[in-house]
């Protein structure tokens, strides 16, 4: 098939156009991936049945032979004679091994065995190997930045209106904080996946016709793959430990939508305290050629919007009728995608964030726009502090005075005969902060520092 | 591209190996078909330029041959290299024409005013062409079944208990009629798509420079494909018109889920008054030859599981900051995918549906457990008309003590000598009904037949 | 119950303690409503057995006099004791007529066809009393708002960026369009809803006991309320036309939210092109008094976020086994609040517009910023219109040296030797335009006013 | 406000009329309660000024009646007023003590410093006291049932269709096991929200005016509610406390969903093999006087439908520009309804895993119908396990043989001759389990015991 008559963006764009992801992935979460990952689990069958002696060393090596022969498309060739994906690898595994060997491909399991132990098998993988490492090298590069900026102040900003102020450094460190919890959280889902050989009803009904302890052999089995049962299954595992590593996945891709979304306002024409890197051949727009656009944030934030709604369908697959229903069997196959897609979005993200441009002269232009009208909040502050009856009301009457007449807030109000007992009573320093606003950023470069040492710590970066 | 390097289950299964579905759909929803859309809204635009005299016919000549060569490996190529995927498209056309005939390219159009010309356009064409036309064949092959069926009495079910007494045509039916709904709104969703010539913020400004009747021009351009413009547009086409489209295929997906939960019920192994049919070689469970399980059906029932939540893309789509945020870029791509899910659903559920095996035996046996109890209702109702003053009360106990003895309730209502007054009032037909349950299913029948017979004239099947 | 003992904040404080809405809705969308309605339908149905003469006109005396008697709250003690709503309100009934007339309540009918008629009746009712009137007024004060505007000047934007001028009324014209289109789907969904009188599974098996012509019967019980029956229904209506109608009224929520989040932007410190009126007394901020925040506009949002995703129930409970199961019995008690929080929402933003502050010398000063730049669209598309070969990547180059060397994109591009053959060719108004921005707004003005007076005339305004 | 004159069916229904919901959550999630929550963090904030010494004994004292009195009521009047909630609070308690006191009220906190750790708090409170004990009462009657029926032999069932026995009290024990590790999660999260004392924008600018050490005065005031900060925080605590929370109850929900749905299609009348306990005035439909009907797992289902969409609300309030847009505000003022909601299902579901009425000659029936069939499992592993070359594939047309002819399969196969060599090569107890298939449960028993044992434990039960 021609990569262009595929209709998914993720495979035919973002995963299948992009080789460093492509490379990355496609062992774990493409369809080939899936197949693979099922015949490593029936190779685990095998060996545990041959160290407790039910086959043969030579049935054992017959069939590792058989496994590695198998392809995705035989596989699919196979299936559509006979309308069943499992059986279908079966049959081809079978088909190469001896008469003598053949009864002990698949033994006493059913096709979910096979089907949730390779799902957990290979989420597990992909996370370890793929997902937990792109987080961290994006949280190193934010640590970085937010390291590197830890003095640089800025204007604080709520409700999309100037506050108090605080650093650039400062505003990186709500990430690093936020995606260090999240890789915690991501990691324990990852390590927290289950297997099962509990049969077709999970009551280890087949097992039991051969194995005294069946409880037992599912450990042995599950434990040469990493992974372990959990204390019931049916046909299928419980899908709450899938559904917690999905939450994992979709909150760590709010948390980047949010970074998104702020990094974009700030790039915007007024503020543009910040920019995308911009490649020299680069088109900003077709019609407009001086356009530098945040496209790479915006395909963050977009990406979110595609994948998010997903969970809905994760929330939904909690239902299955009794020892199961199937209809969780196509909804689950698009898990891998939303993997994928995060990935796609912490590599991008990551380069962003490596070649911001941080614009020191606007940081400093938008700062002075309202540093005059930031004094309300300590001014207010410290009146209260120092007893003044009413100290919210007269400096919001202050504001008013000043905004329409034009003067400076701290002017007024050092005029302002009823609050010369209260500037009596500052300390130096609080005076201080009233005259240099620049100095009223707290706590932000501390704070920058702390939480970025904490994380490297406890993430070991 | 291996077809089984894919993630999306779509592109390696459900499309990308069904030639059948794949060859309806590659031509309007695969990435190929984008570009091939593209330059479609392209050459309209030239040969309104023609049609004005603006550029020569030889120059429109020149644009027609280059545009026929422009193929999808190429664009993304040339998008690799300058990272804007219409200006590569253009840079594409362009290399291949004359400098006389060159500004004549894309001249005063925007990226936006191609790309949301050429969805609506392939929305609006893949909807006549794939998504209508398999509509109606499952339609009609549901009237079929419904018209077999409307005389072949089945219990109904409310609360998953037995109810009145209906037929299975009357069953189908249901469908019929809210399928027949879904038709006509996918039609004049279809029928509603805009495309867009307003430039880059929908003002007309490049337009305005050449034009003197930009918003004439833009409707010249559209009408050539079959398009209108909106009252208003920004750098896009406003979001609600593939919005409701997209309410219009998703609520379809909703309707189909609900057939096929009900027939997927009507196979349990309790109930068993439907199956799907089995092939020959099909295989039923890895570990369980006999079984014959609802596979089709639960597809469809997992497929929209996997789609309905990305309506949430939609309505998050709907908000575009100003004259546009690019945050909708990415997620919009992906509005393909769901309309080639439901036609693949489609499909399936029709051949389903054609080759039902509907068994008559089990629907009888399943009408006989509840056939006395039911009398419950018309006994009530007949009571109560003629004014007995308590009937419901009387006829809630005259079933418990029914349940209790085990006689059936007719036989202890027919003996209860309170009741006889009432059961002289009754006519005849009223005694029949009450004798003999089958008669009792009301209009079934004949509201099978007017509907059926209502959407056939309607949608002219 | 004390109000502040209430959980749910429509209750408690949108809806609750807002007097001019709650007037407004609680007839249509409380509970005392629901009982009053469904009271409705029994009478429409004892209205049309009167007319039958099934019973007497001294029957239908006392059945309304007994309905008018009817309160929430003994119902709601009825039910407690029986565990069933409309049999809780049928016994209310029954127990204040003679045994004459007894048997007419509620005769023949199931549960449900009270339920649903009488929920149709009100969402329409609703809707034309008060949804629509609101969407209305709101449409009016854009109109006036834009048509106000229409020739200032703004600087349009896209991806944050500044791109082509335009008008602030052409700004607000978007939102009049795409409102303007939702009140003809809110409009036309509330005209579709449907009843019902066709018995507990559809088939109308009890009305056949009584009836030869069931059908008929039933439309003239709903012709009375203003409904009609659909051309089949279960237990229940078909769900989609609830179902059509909530997305009408969702996606009018998104457009309002889109709206606000524009306004809530152009309200930022370094745009401030726009600013909610702000009280007297208002408080800004706890600590800082100064802040004017966009506290509507954000409402605005944040009530989209709580109610969007709700739709989600609606396409699940488009899902009903067989004639019916009851597992949207529950999901739907929760539609009214969707209702009333769009309603609540658009009280909300009309006032905001009505008192917006434009600031128009912040618009001006925005549009200087990167007016300069600006040019660049419309020089390249001229250049590109005179034949230059390669005026995309000309004027790219142009644009990095401006911003290198300080000096203004146009008399970079004046000077420019190579240039001179096409600026001699360009007309007199193209060379104006180039010289002055603020006249490349294009089309701005006239689409405004051409918008705002098809959709006065649309709808009649 | 009279009841029924609210619009949501929580305070008009579910909560509101519950006297028992009603005193379980009044304390914690209405409205009353979030403003005593806050007036209990402005008191631990005194208490730490005070044991710092900055405020006096008697400062600390006049605060504590001032806040004693506060009313919802009134802190909603001063709303009115002033349009700022904390505000009004704030006015509130300053009025009512000496100007001496006032400055101490609120001192250096931000509106959200307040809401945020009030609203952190009841959450844990509530969890703890109403939450985390409803889902042990749950999981404790749970066991019982599982542990009761552990030997009740019933069909296990995988897409509606008979497959392998199990016993009733393994298909409960799934139940055990999946809400035993959501009680886990539900404390872990319940354990881990987070307050915050750090002023407008996280960076404890106003802190820092007064404080050393604002982050350890930080800790002071949140250790004393049992609460303490997170690495970072803006205006606002992170997010990602309230998502895992309200992912770990809306996870919850689903698995009771489940619950609910499998009982009740064990209630359809074919299968019966449960039902709810019926009440004895209880009417089970307007109509069908003698319809049983699961109402209570169908408000289950249905309230999940309602309730489980609004993560989608979480998701998209991770998001918040800067130190903090407002657009989370309203809709975070949801969150207590959506855990309301879960503990009215708690309750009600586990009245009736109380009252279940378990049918075991139903079971035993149903069991019956396809037990001959069901051996196709058993016989088809053991042919396989002693050699049969295509084990499967012979069962399967045995199986088709025995539903052609009539016959027992079992019947067939020890008929039929190909057969012979494997039959003799089994043990005894494969032999019995062939012809004995109530003895194919498996481990069902087994594992109930166990998984029920090790849940007790490990939670304490």
């Amino acid at each position: 098939m021609d990569i262009f008559d595929n209709i998914n963006p993720m495979d035919f764009r973002y995963y299948g156009r992009n080789p460093d992801l492509f490379s990355k992935l496609q062992p774990y979460l493409s369809e080939s991936a899936t197949i693979r990952y099922m015949a490593r689990v029936e190779l685990a069958l095998v060996n545990a049945l041959a160290r407790r002696k039910i086959c043969s060393k030579d049935d054992l090596k017959e069939i590792i032979t058989a496994i590695e022969k198998v392809r995705a498309g035989n596989v699919y060739e196979e299936e559509d004679r006979i309308k069943h994906n499992v059986r279908a690898l079966v049959n081809l595994i079978r088909k190469n091994v001896s008469d003598r060997a053949k009864p002990f491909v698949h033994f006493t399991a059913t096709s979910h065995d096979i089907i949730c132990t390779a799902d957990a098998l290979r989420l597990k993988e992909v996370s370890e190997k793929v997902v937990l490492p792109l987080m961290k090298t994006l949280m190193v590069d934010l640590i970085d930045l937010a390291m590197k900026e830890k003095d640089t102040v800025q204007i604080g900003r709520t409700h999309g209106q100037h506050a108090d102020p605080i650093t650039f450094g400062f505003t990186m460190t709500e990430y690093v904080s936020r995606l260090g919890r999240r890789i915690l959280r991501v990691k324990h889902a990852a390590g927290n996946f289950r297997g099962k050989l509990s049969g077709a009803v999970g009551a280890y009904n087949a097992q039991s016709l051969f194995f005294d302890d069946p409880m037992k052999f599912e450990k042995e089995v599950l434990r040469d793959l990493g992974l372990k049962p959990s204390t019931h299954s049916t046909q299928i595992v419980e899908p709450e430990f899938v559904l917690d590593y999905l939450h994992a996945i979709i909150s760590t891709f709010g948390i980047l939508a949010n970074m998104a979304d702020d990094l974009r306002h700030l790039q915007r024409s007024e503020i543009a305290e910040i920019s995308e890197a911009f490649a020299k051949k680069q088109v900003g727009s077709s019609t407009m050629p001086h356009k530098r656009n945040p496209i790479n944030f915006e395909n963050v934030k977009s990406m979110w919007k595609a994948y998010m709604p997903r969970m809905t369908t994760q929330y939904m697959d909690q239902i299955s009728e009794h020892q199961r229903d199937l209809t969780n069997s196509a909804s689950q196959r698009y898990v891998p995608e939303t993997i994928a897609a995060l990935c796609s979005v912490m590599m991008r993200l990551d380069k962003a964030i490596k070649n911001l441009v941080v614009d020191k002269e606007n940081l400093r232009k938008n700062f002075n726009i309202t540093k005059d009208m930031i004094a309300a909040e300590p001014l207010y502050i410290l009146l209260a502090s120092y007893n003044h009856p009413d100290a919210h009301e007269k400096v919001r009457e202050l504001t008013l005075l000043a905004e329409k007449s034009g003067n400076r807030l701290l002017d007024i109000a050092f005029r302002d005969d009823s609050l010369q007992p209260y500037f009596k009573k500052m300390t130096k320093r609080q005076q201080d902060i009233l005259k240099n606003l620049e100095q009223y950023t707290g706590m932000a470069s501390k704070k920058t520092e702390d939480c970025c040492k904490f994380w490297k710590k406890k993430l070991k970066l």
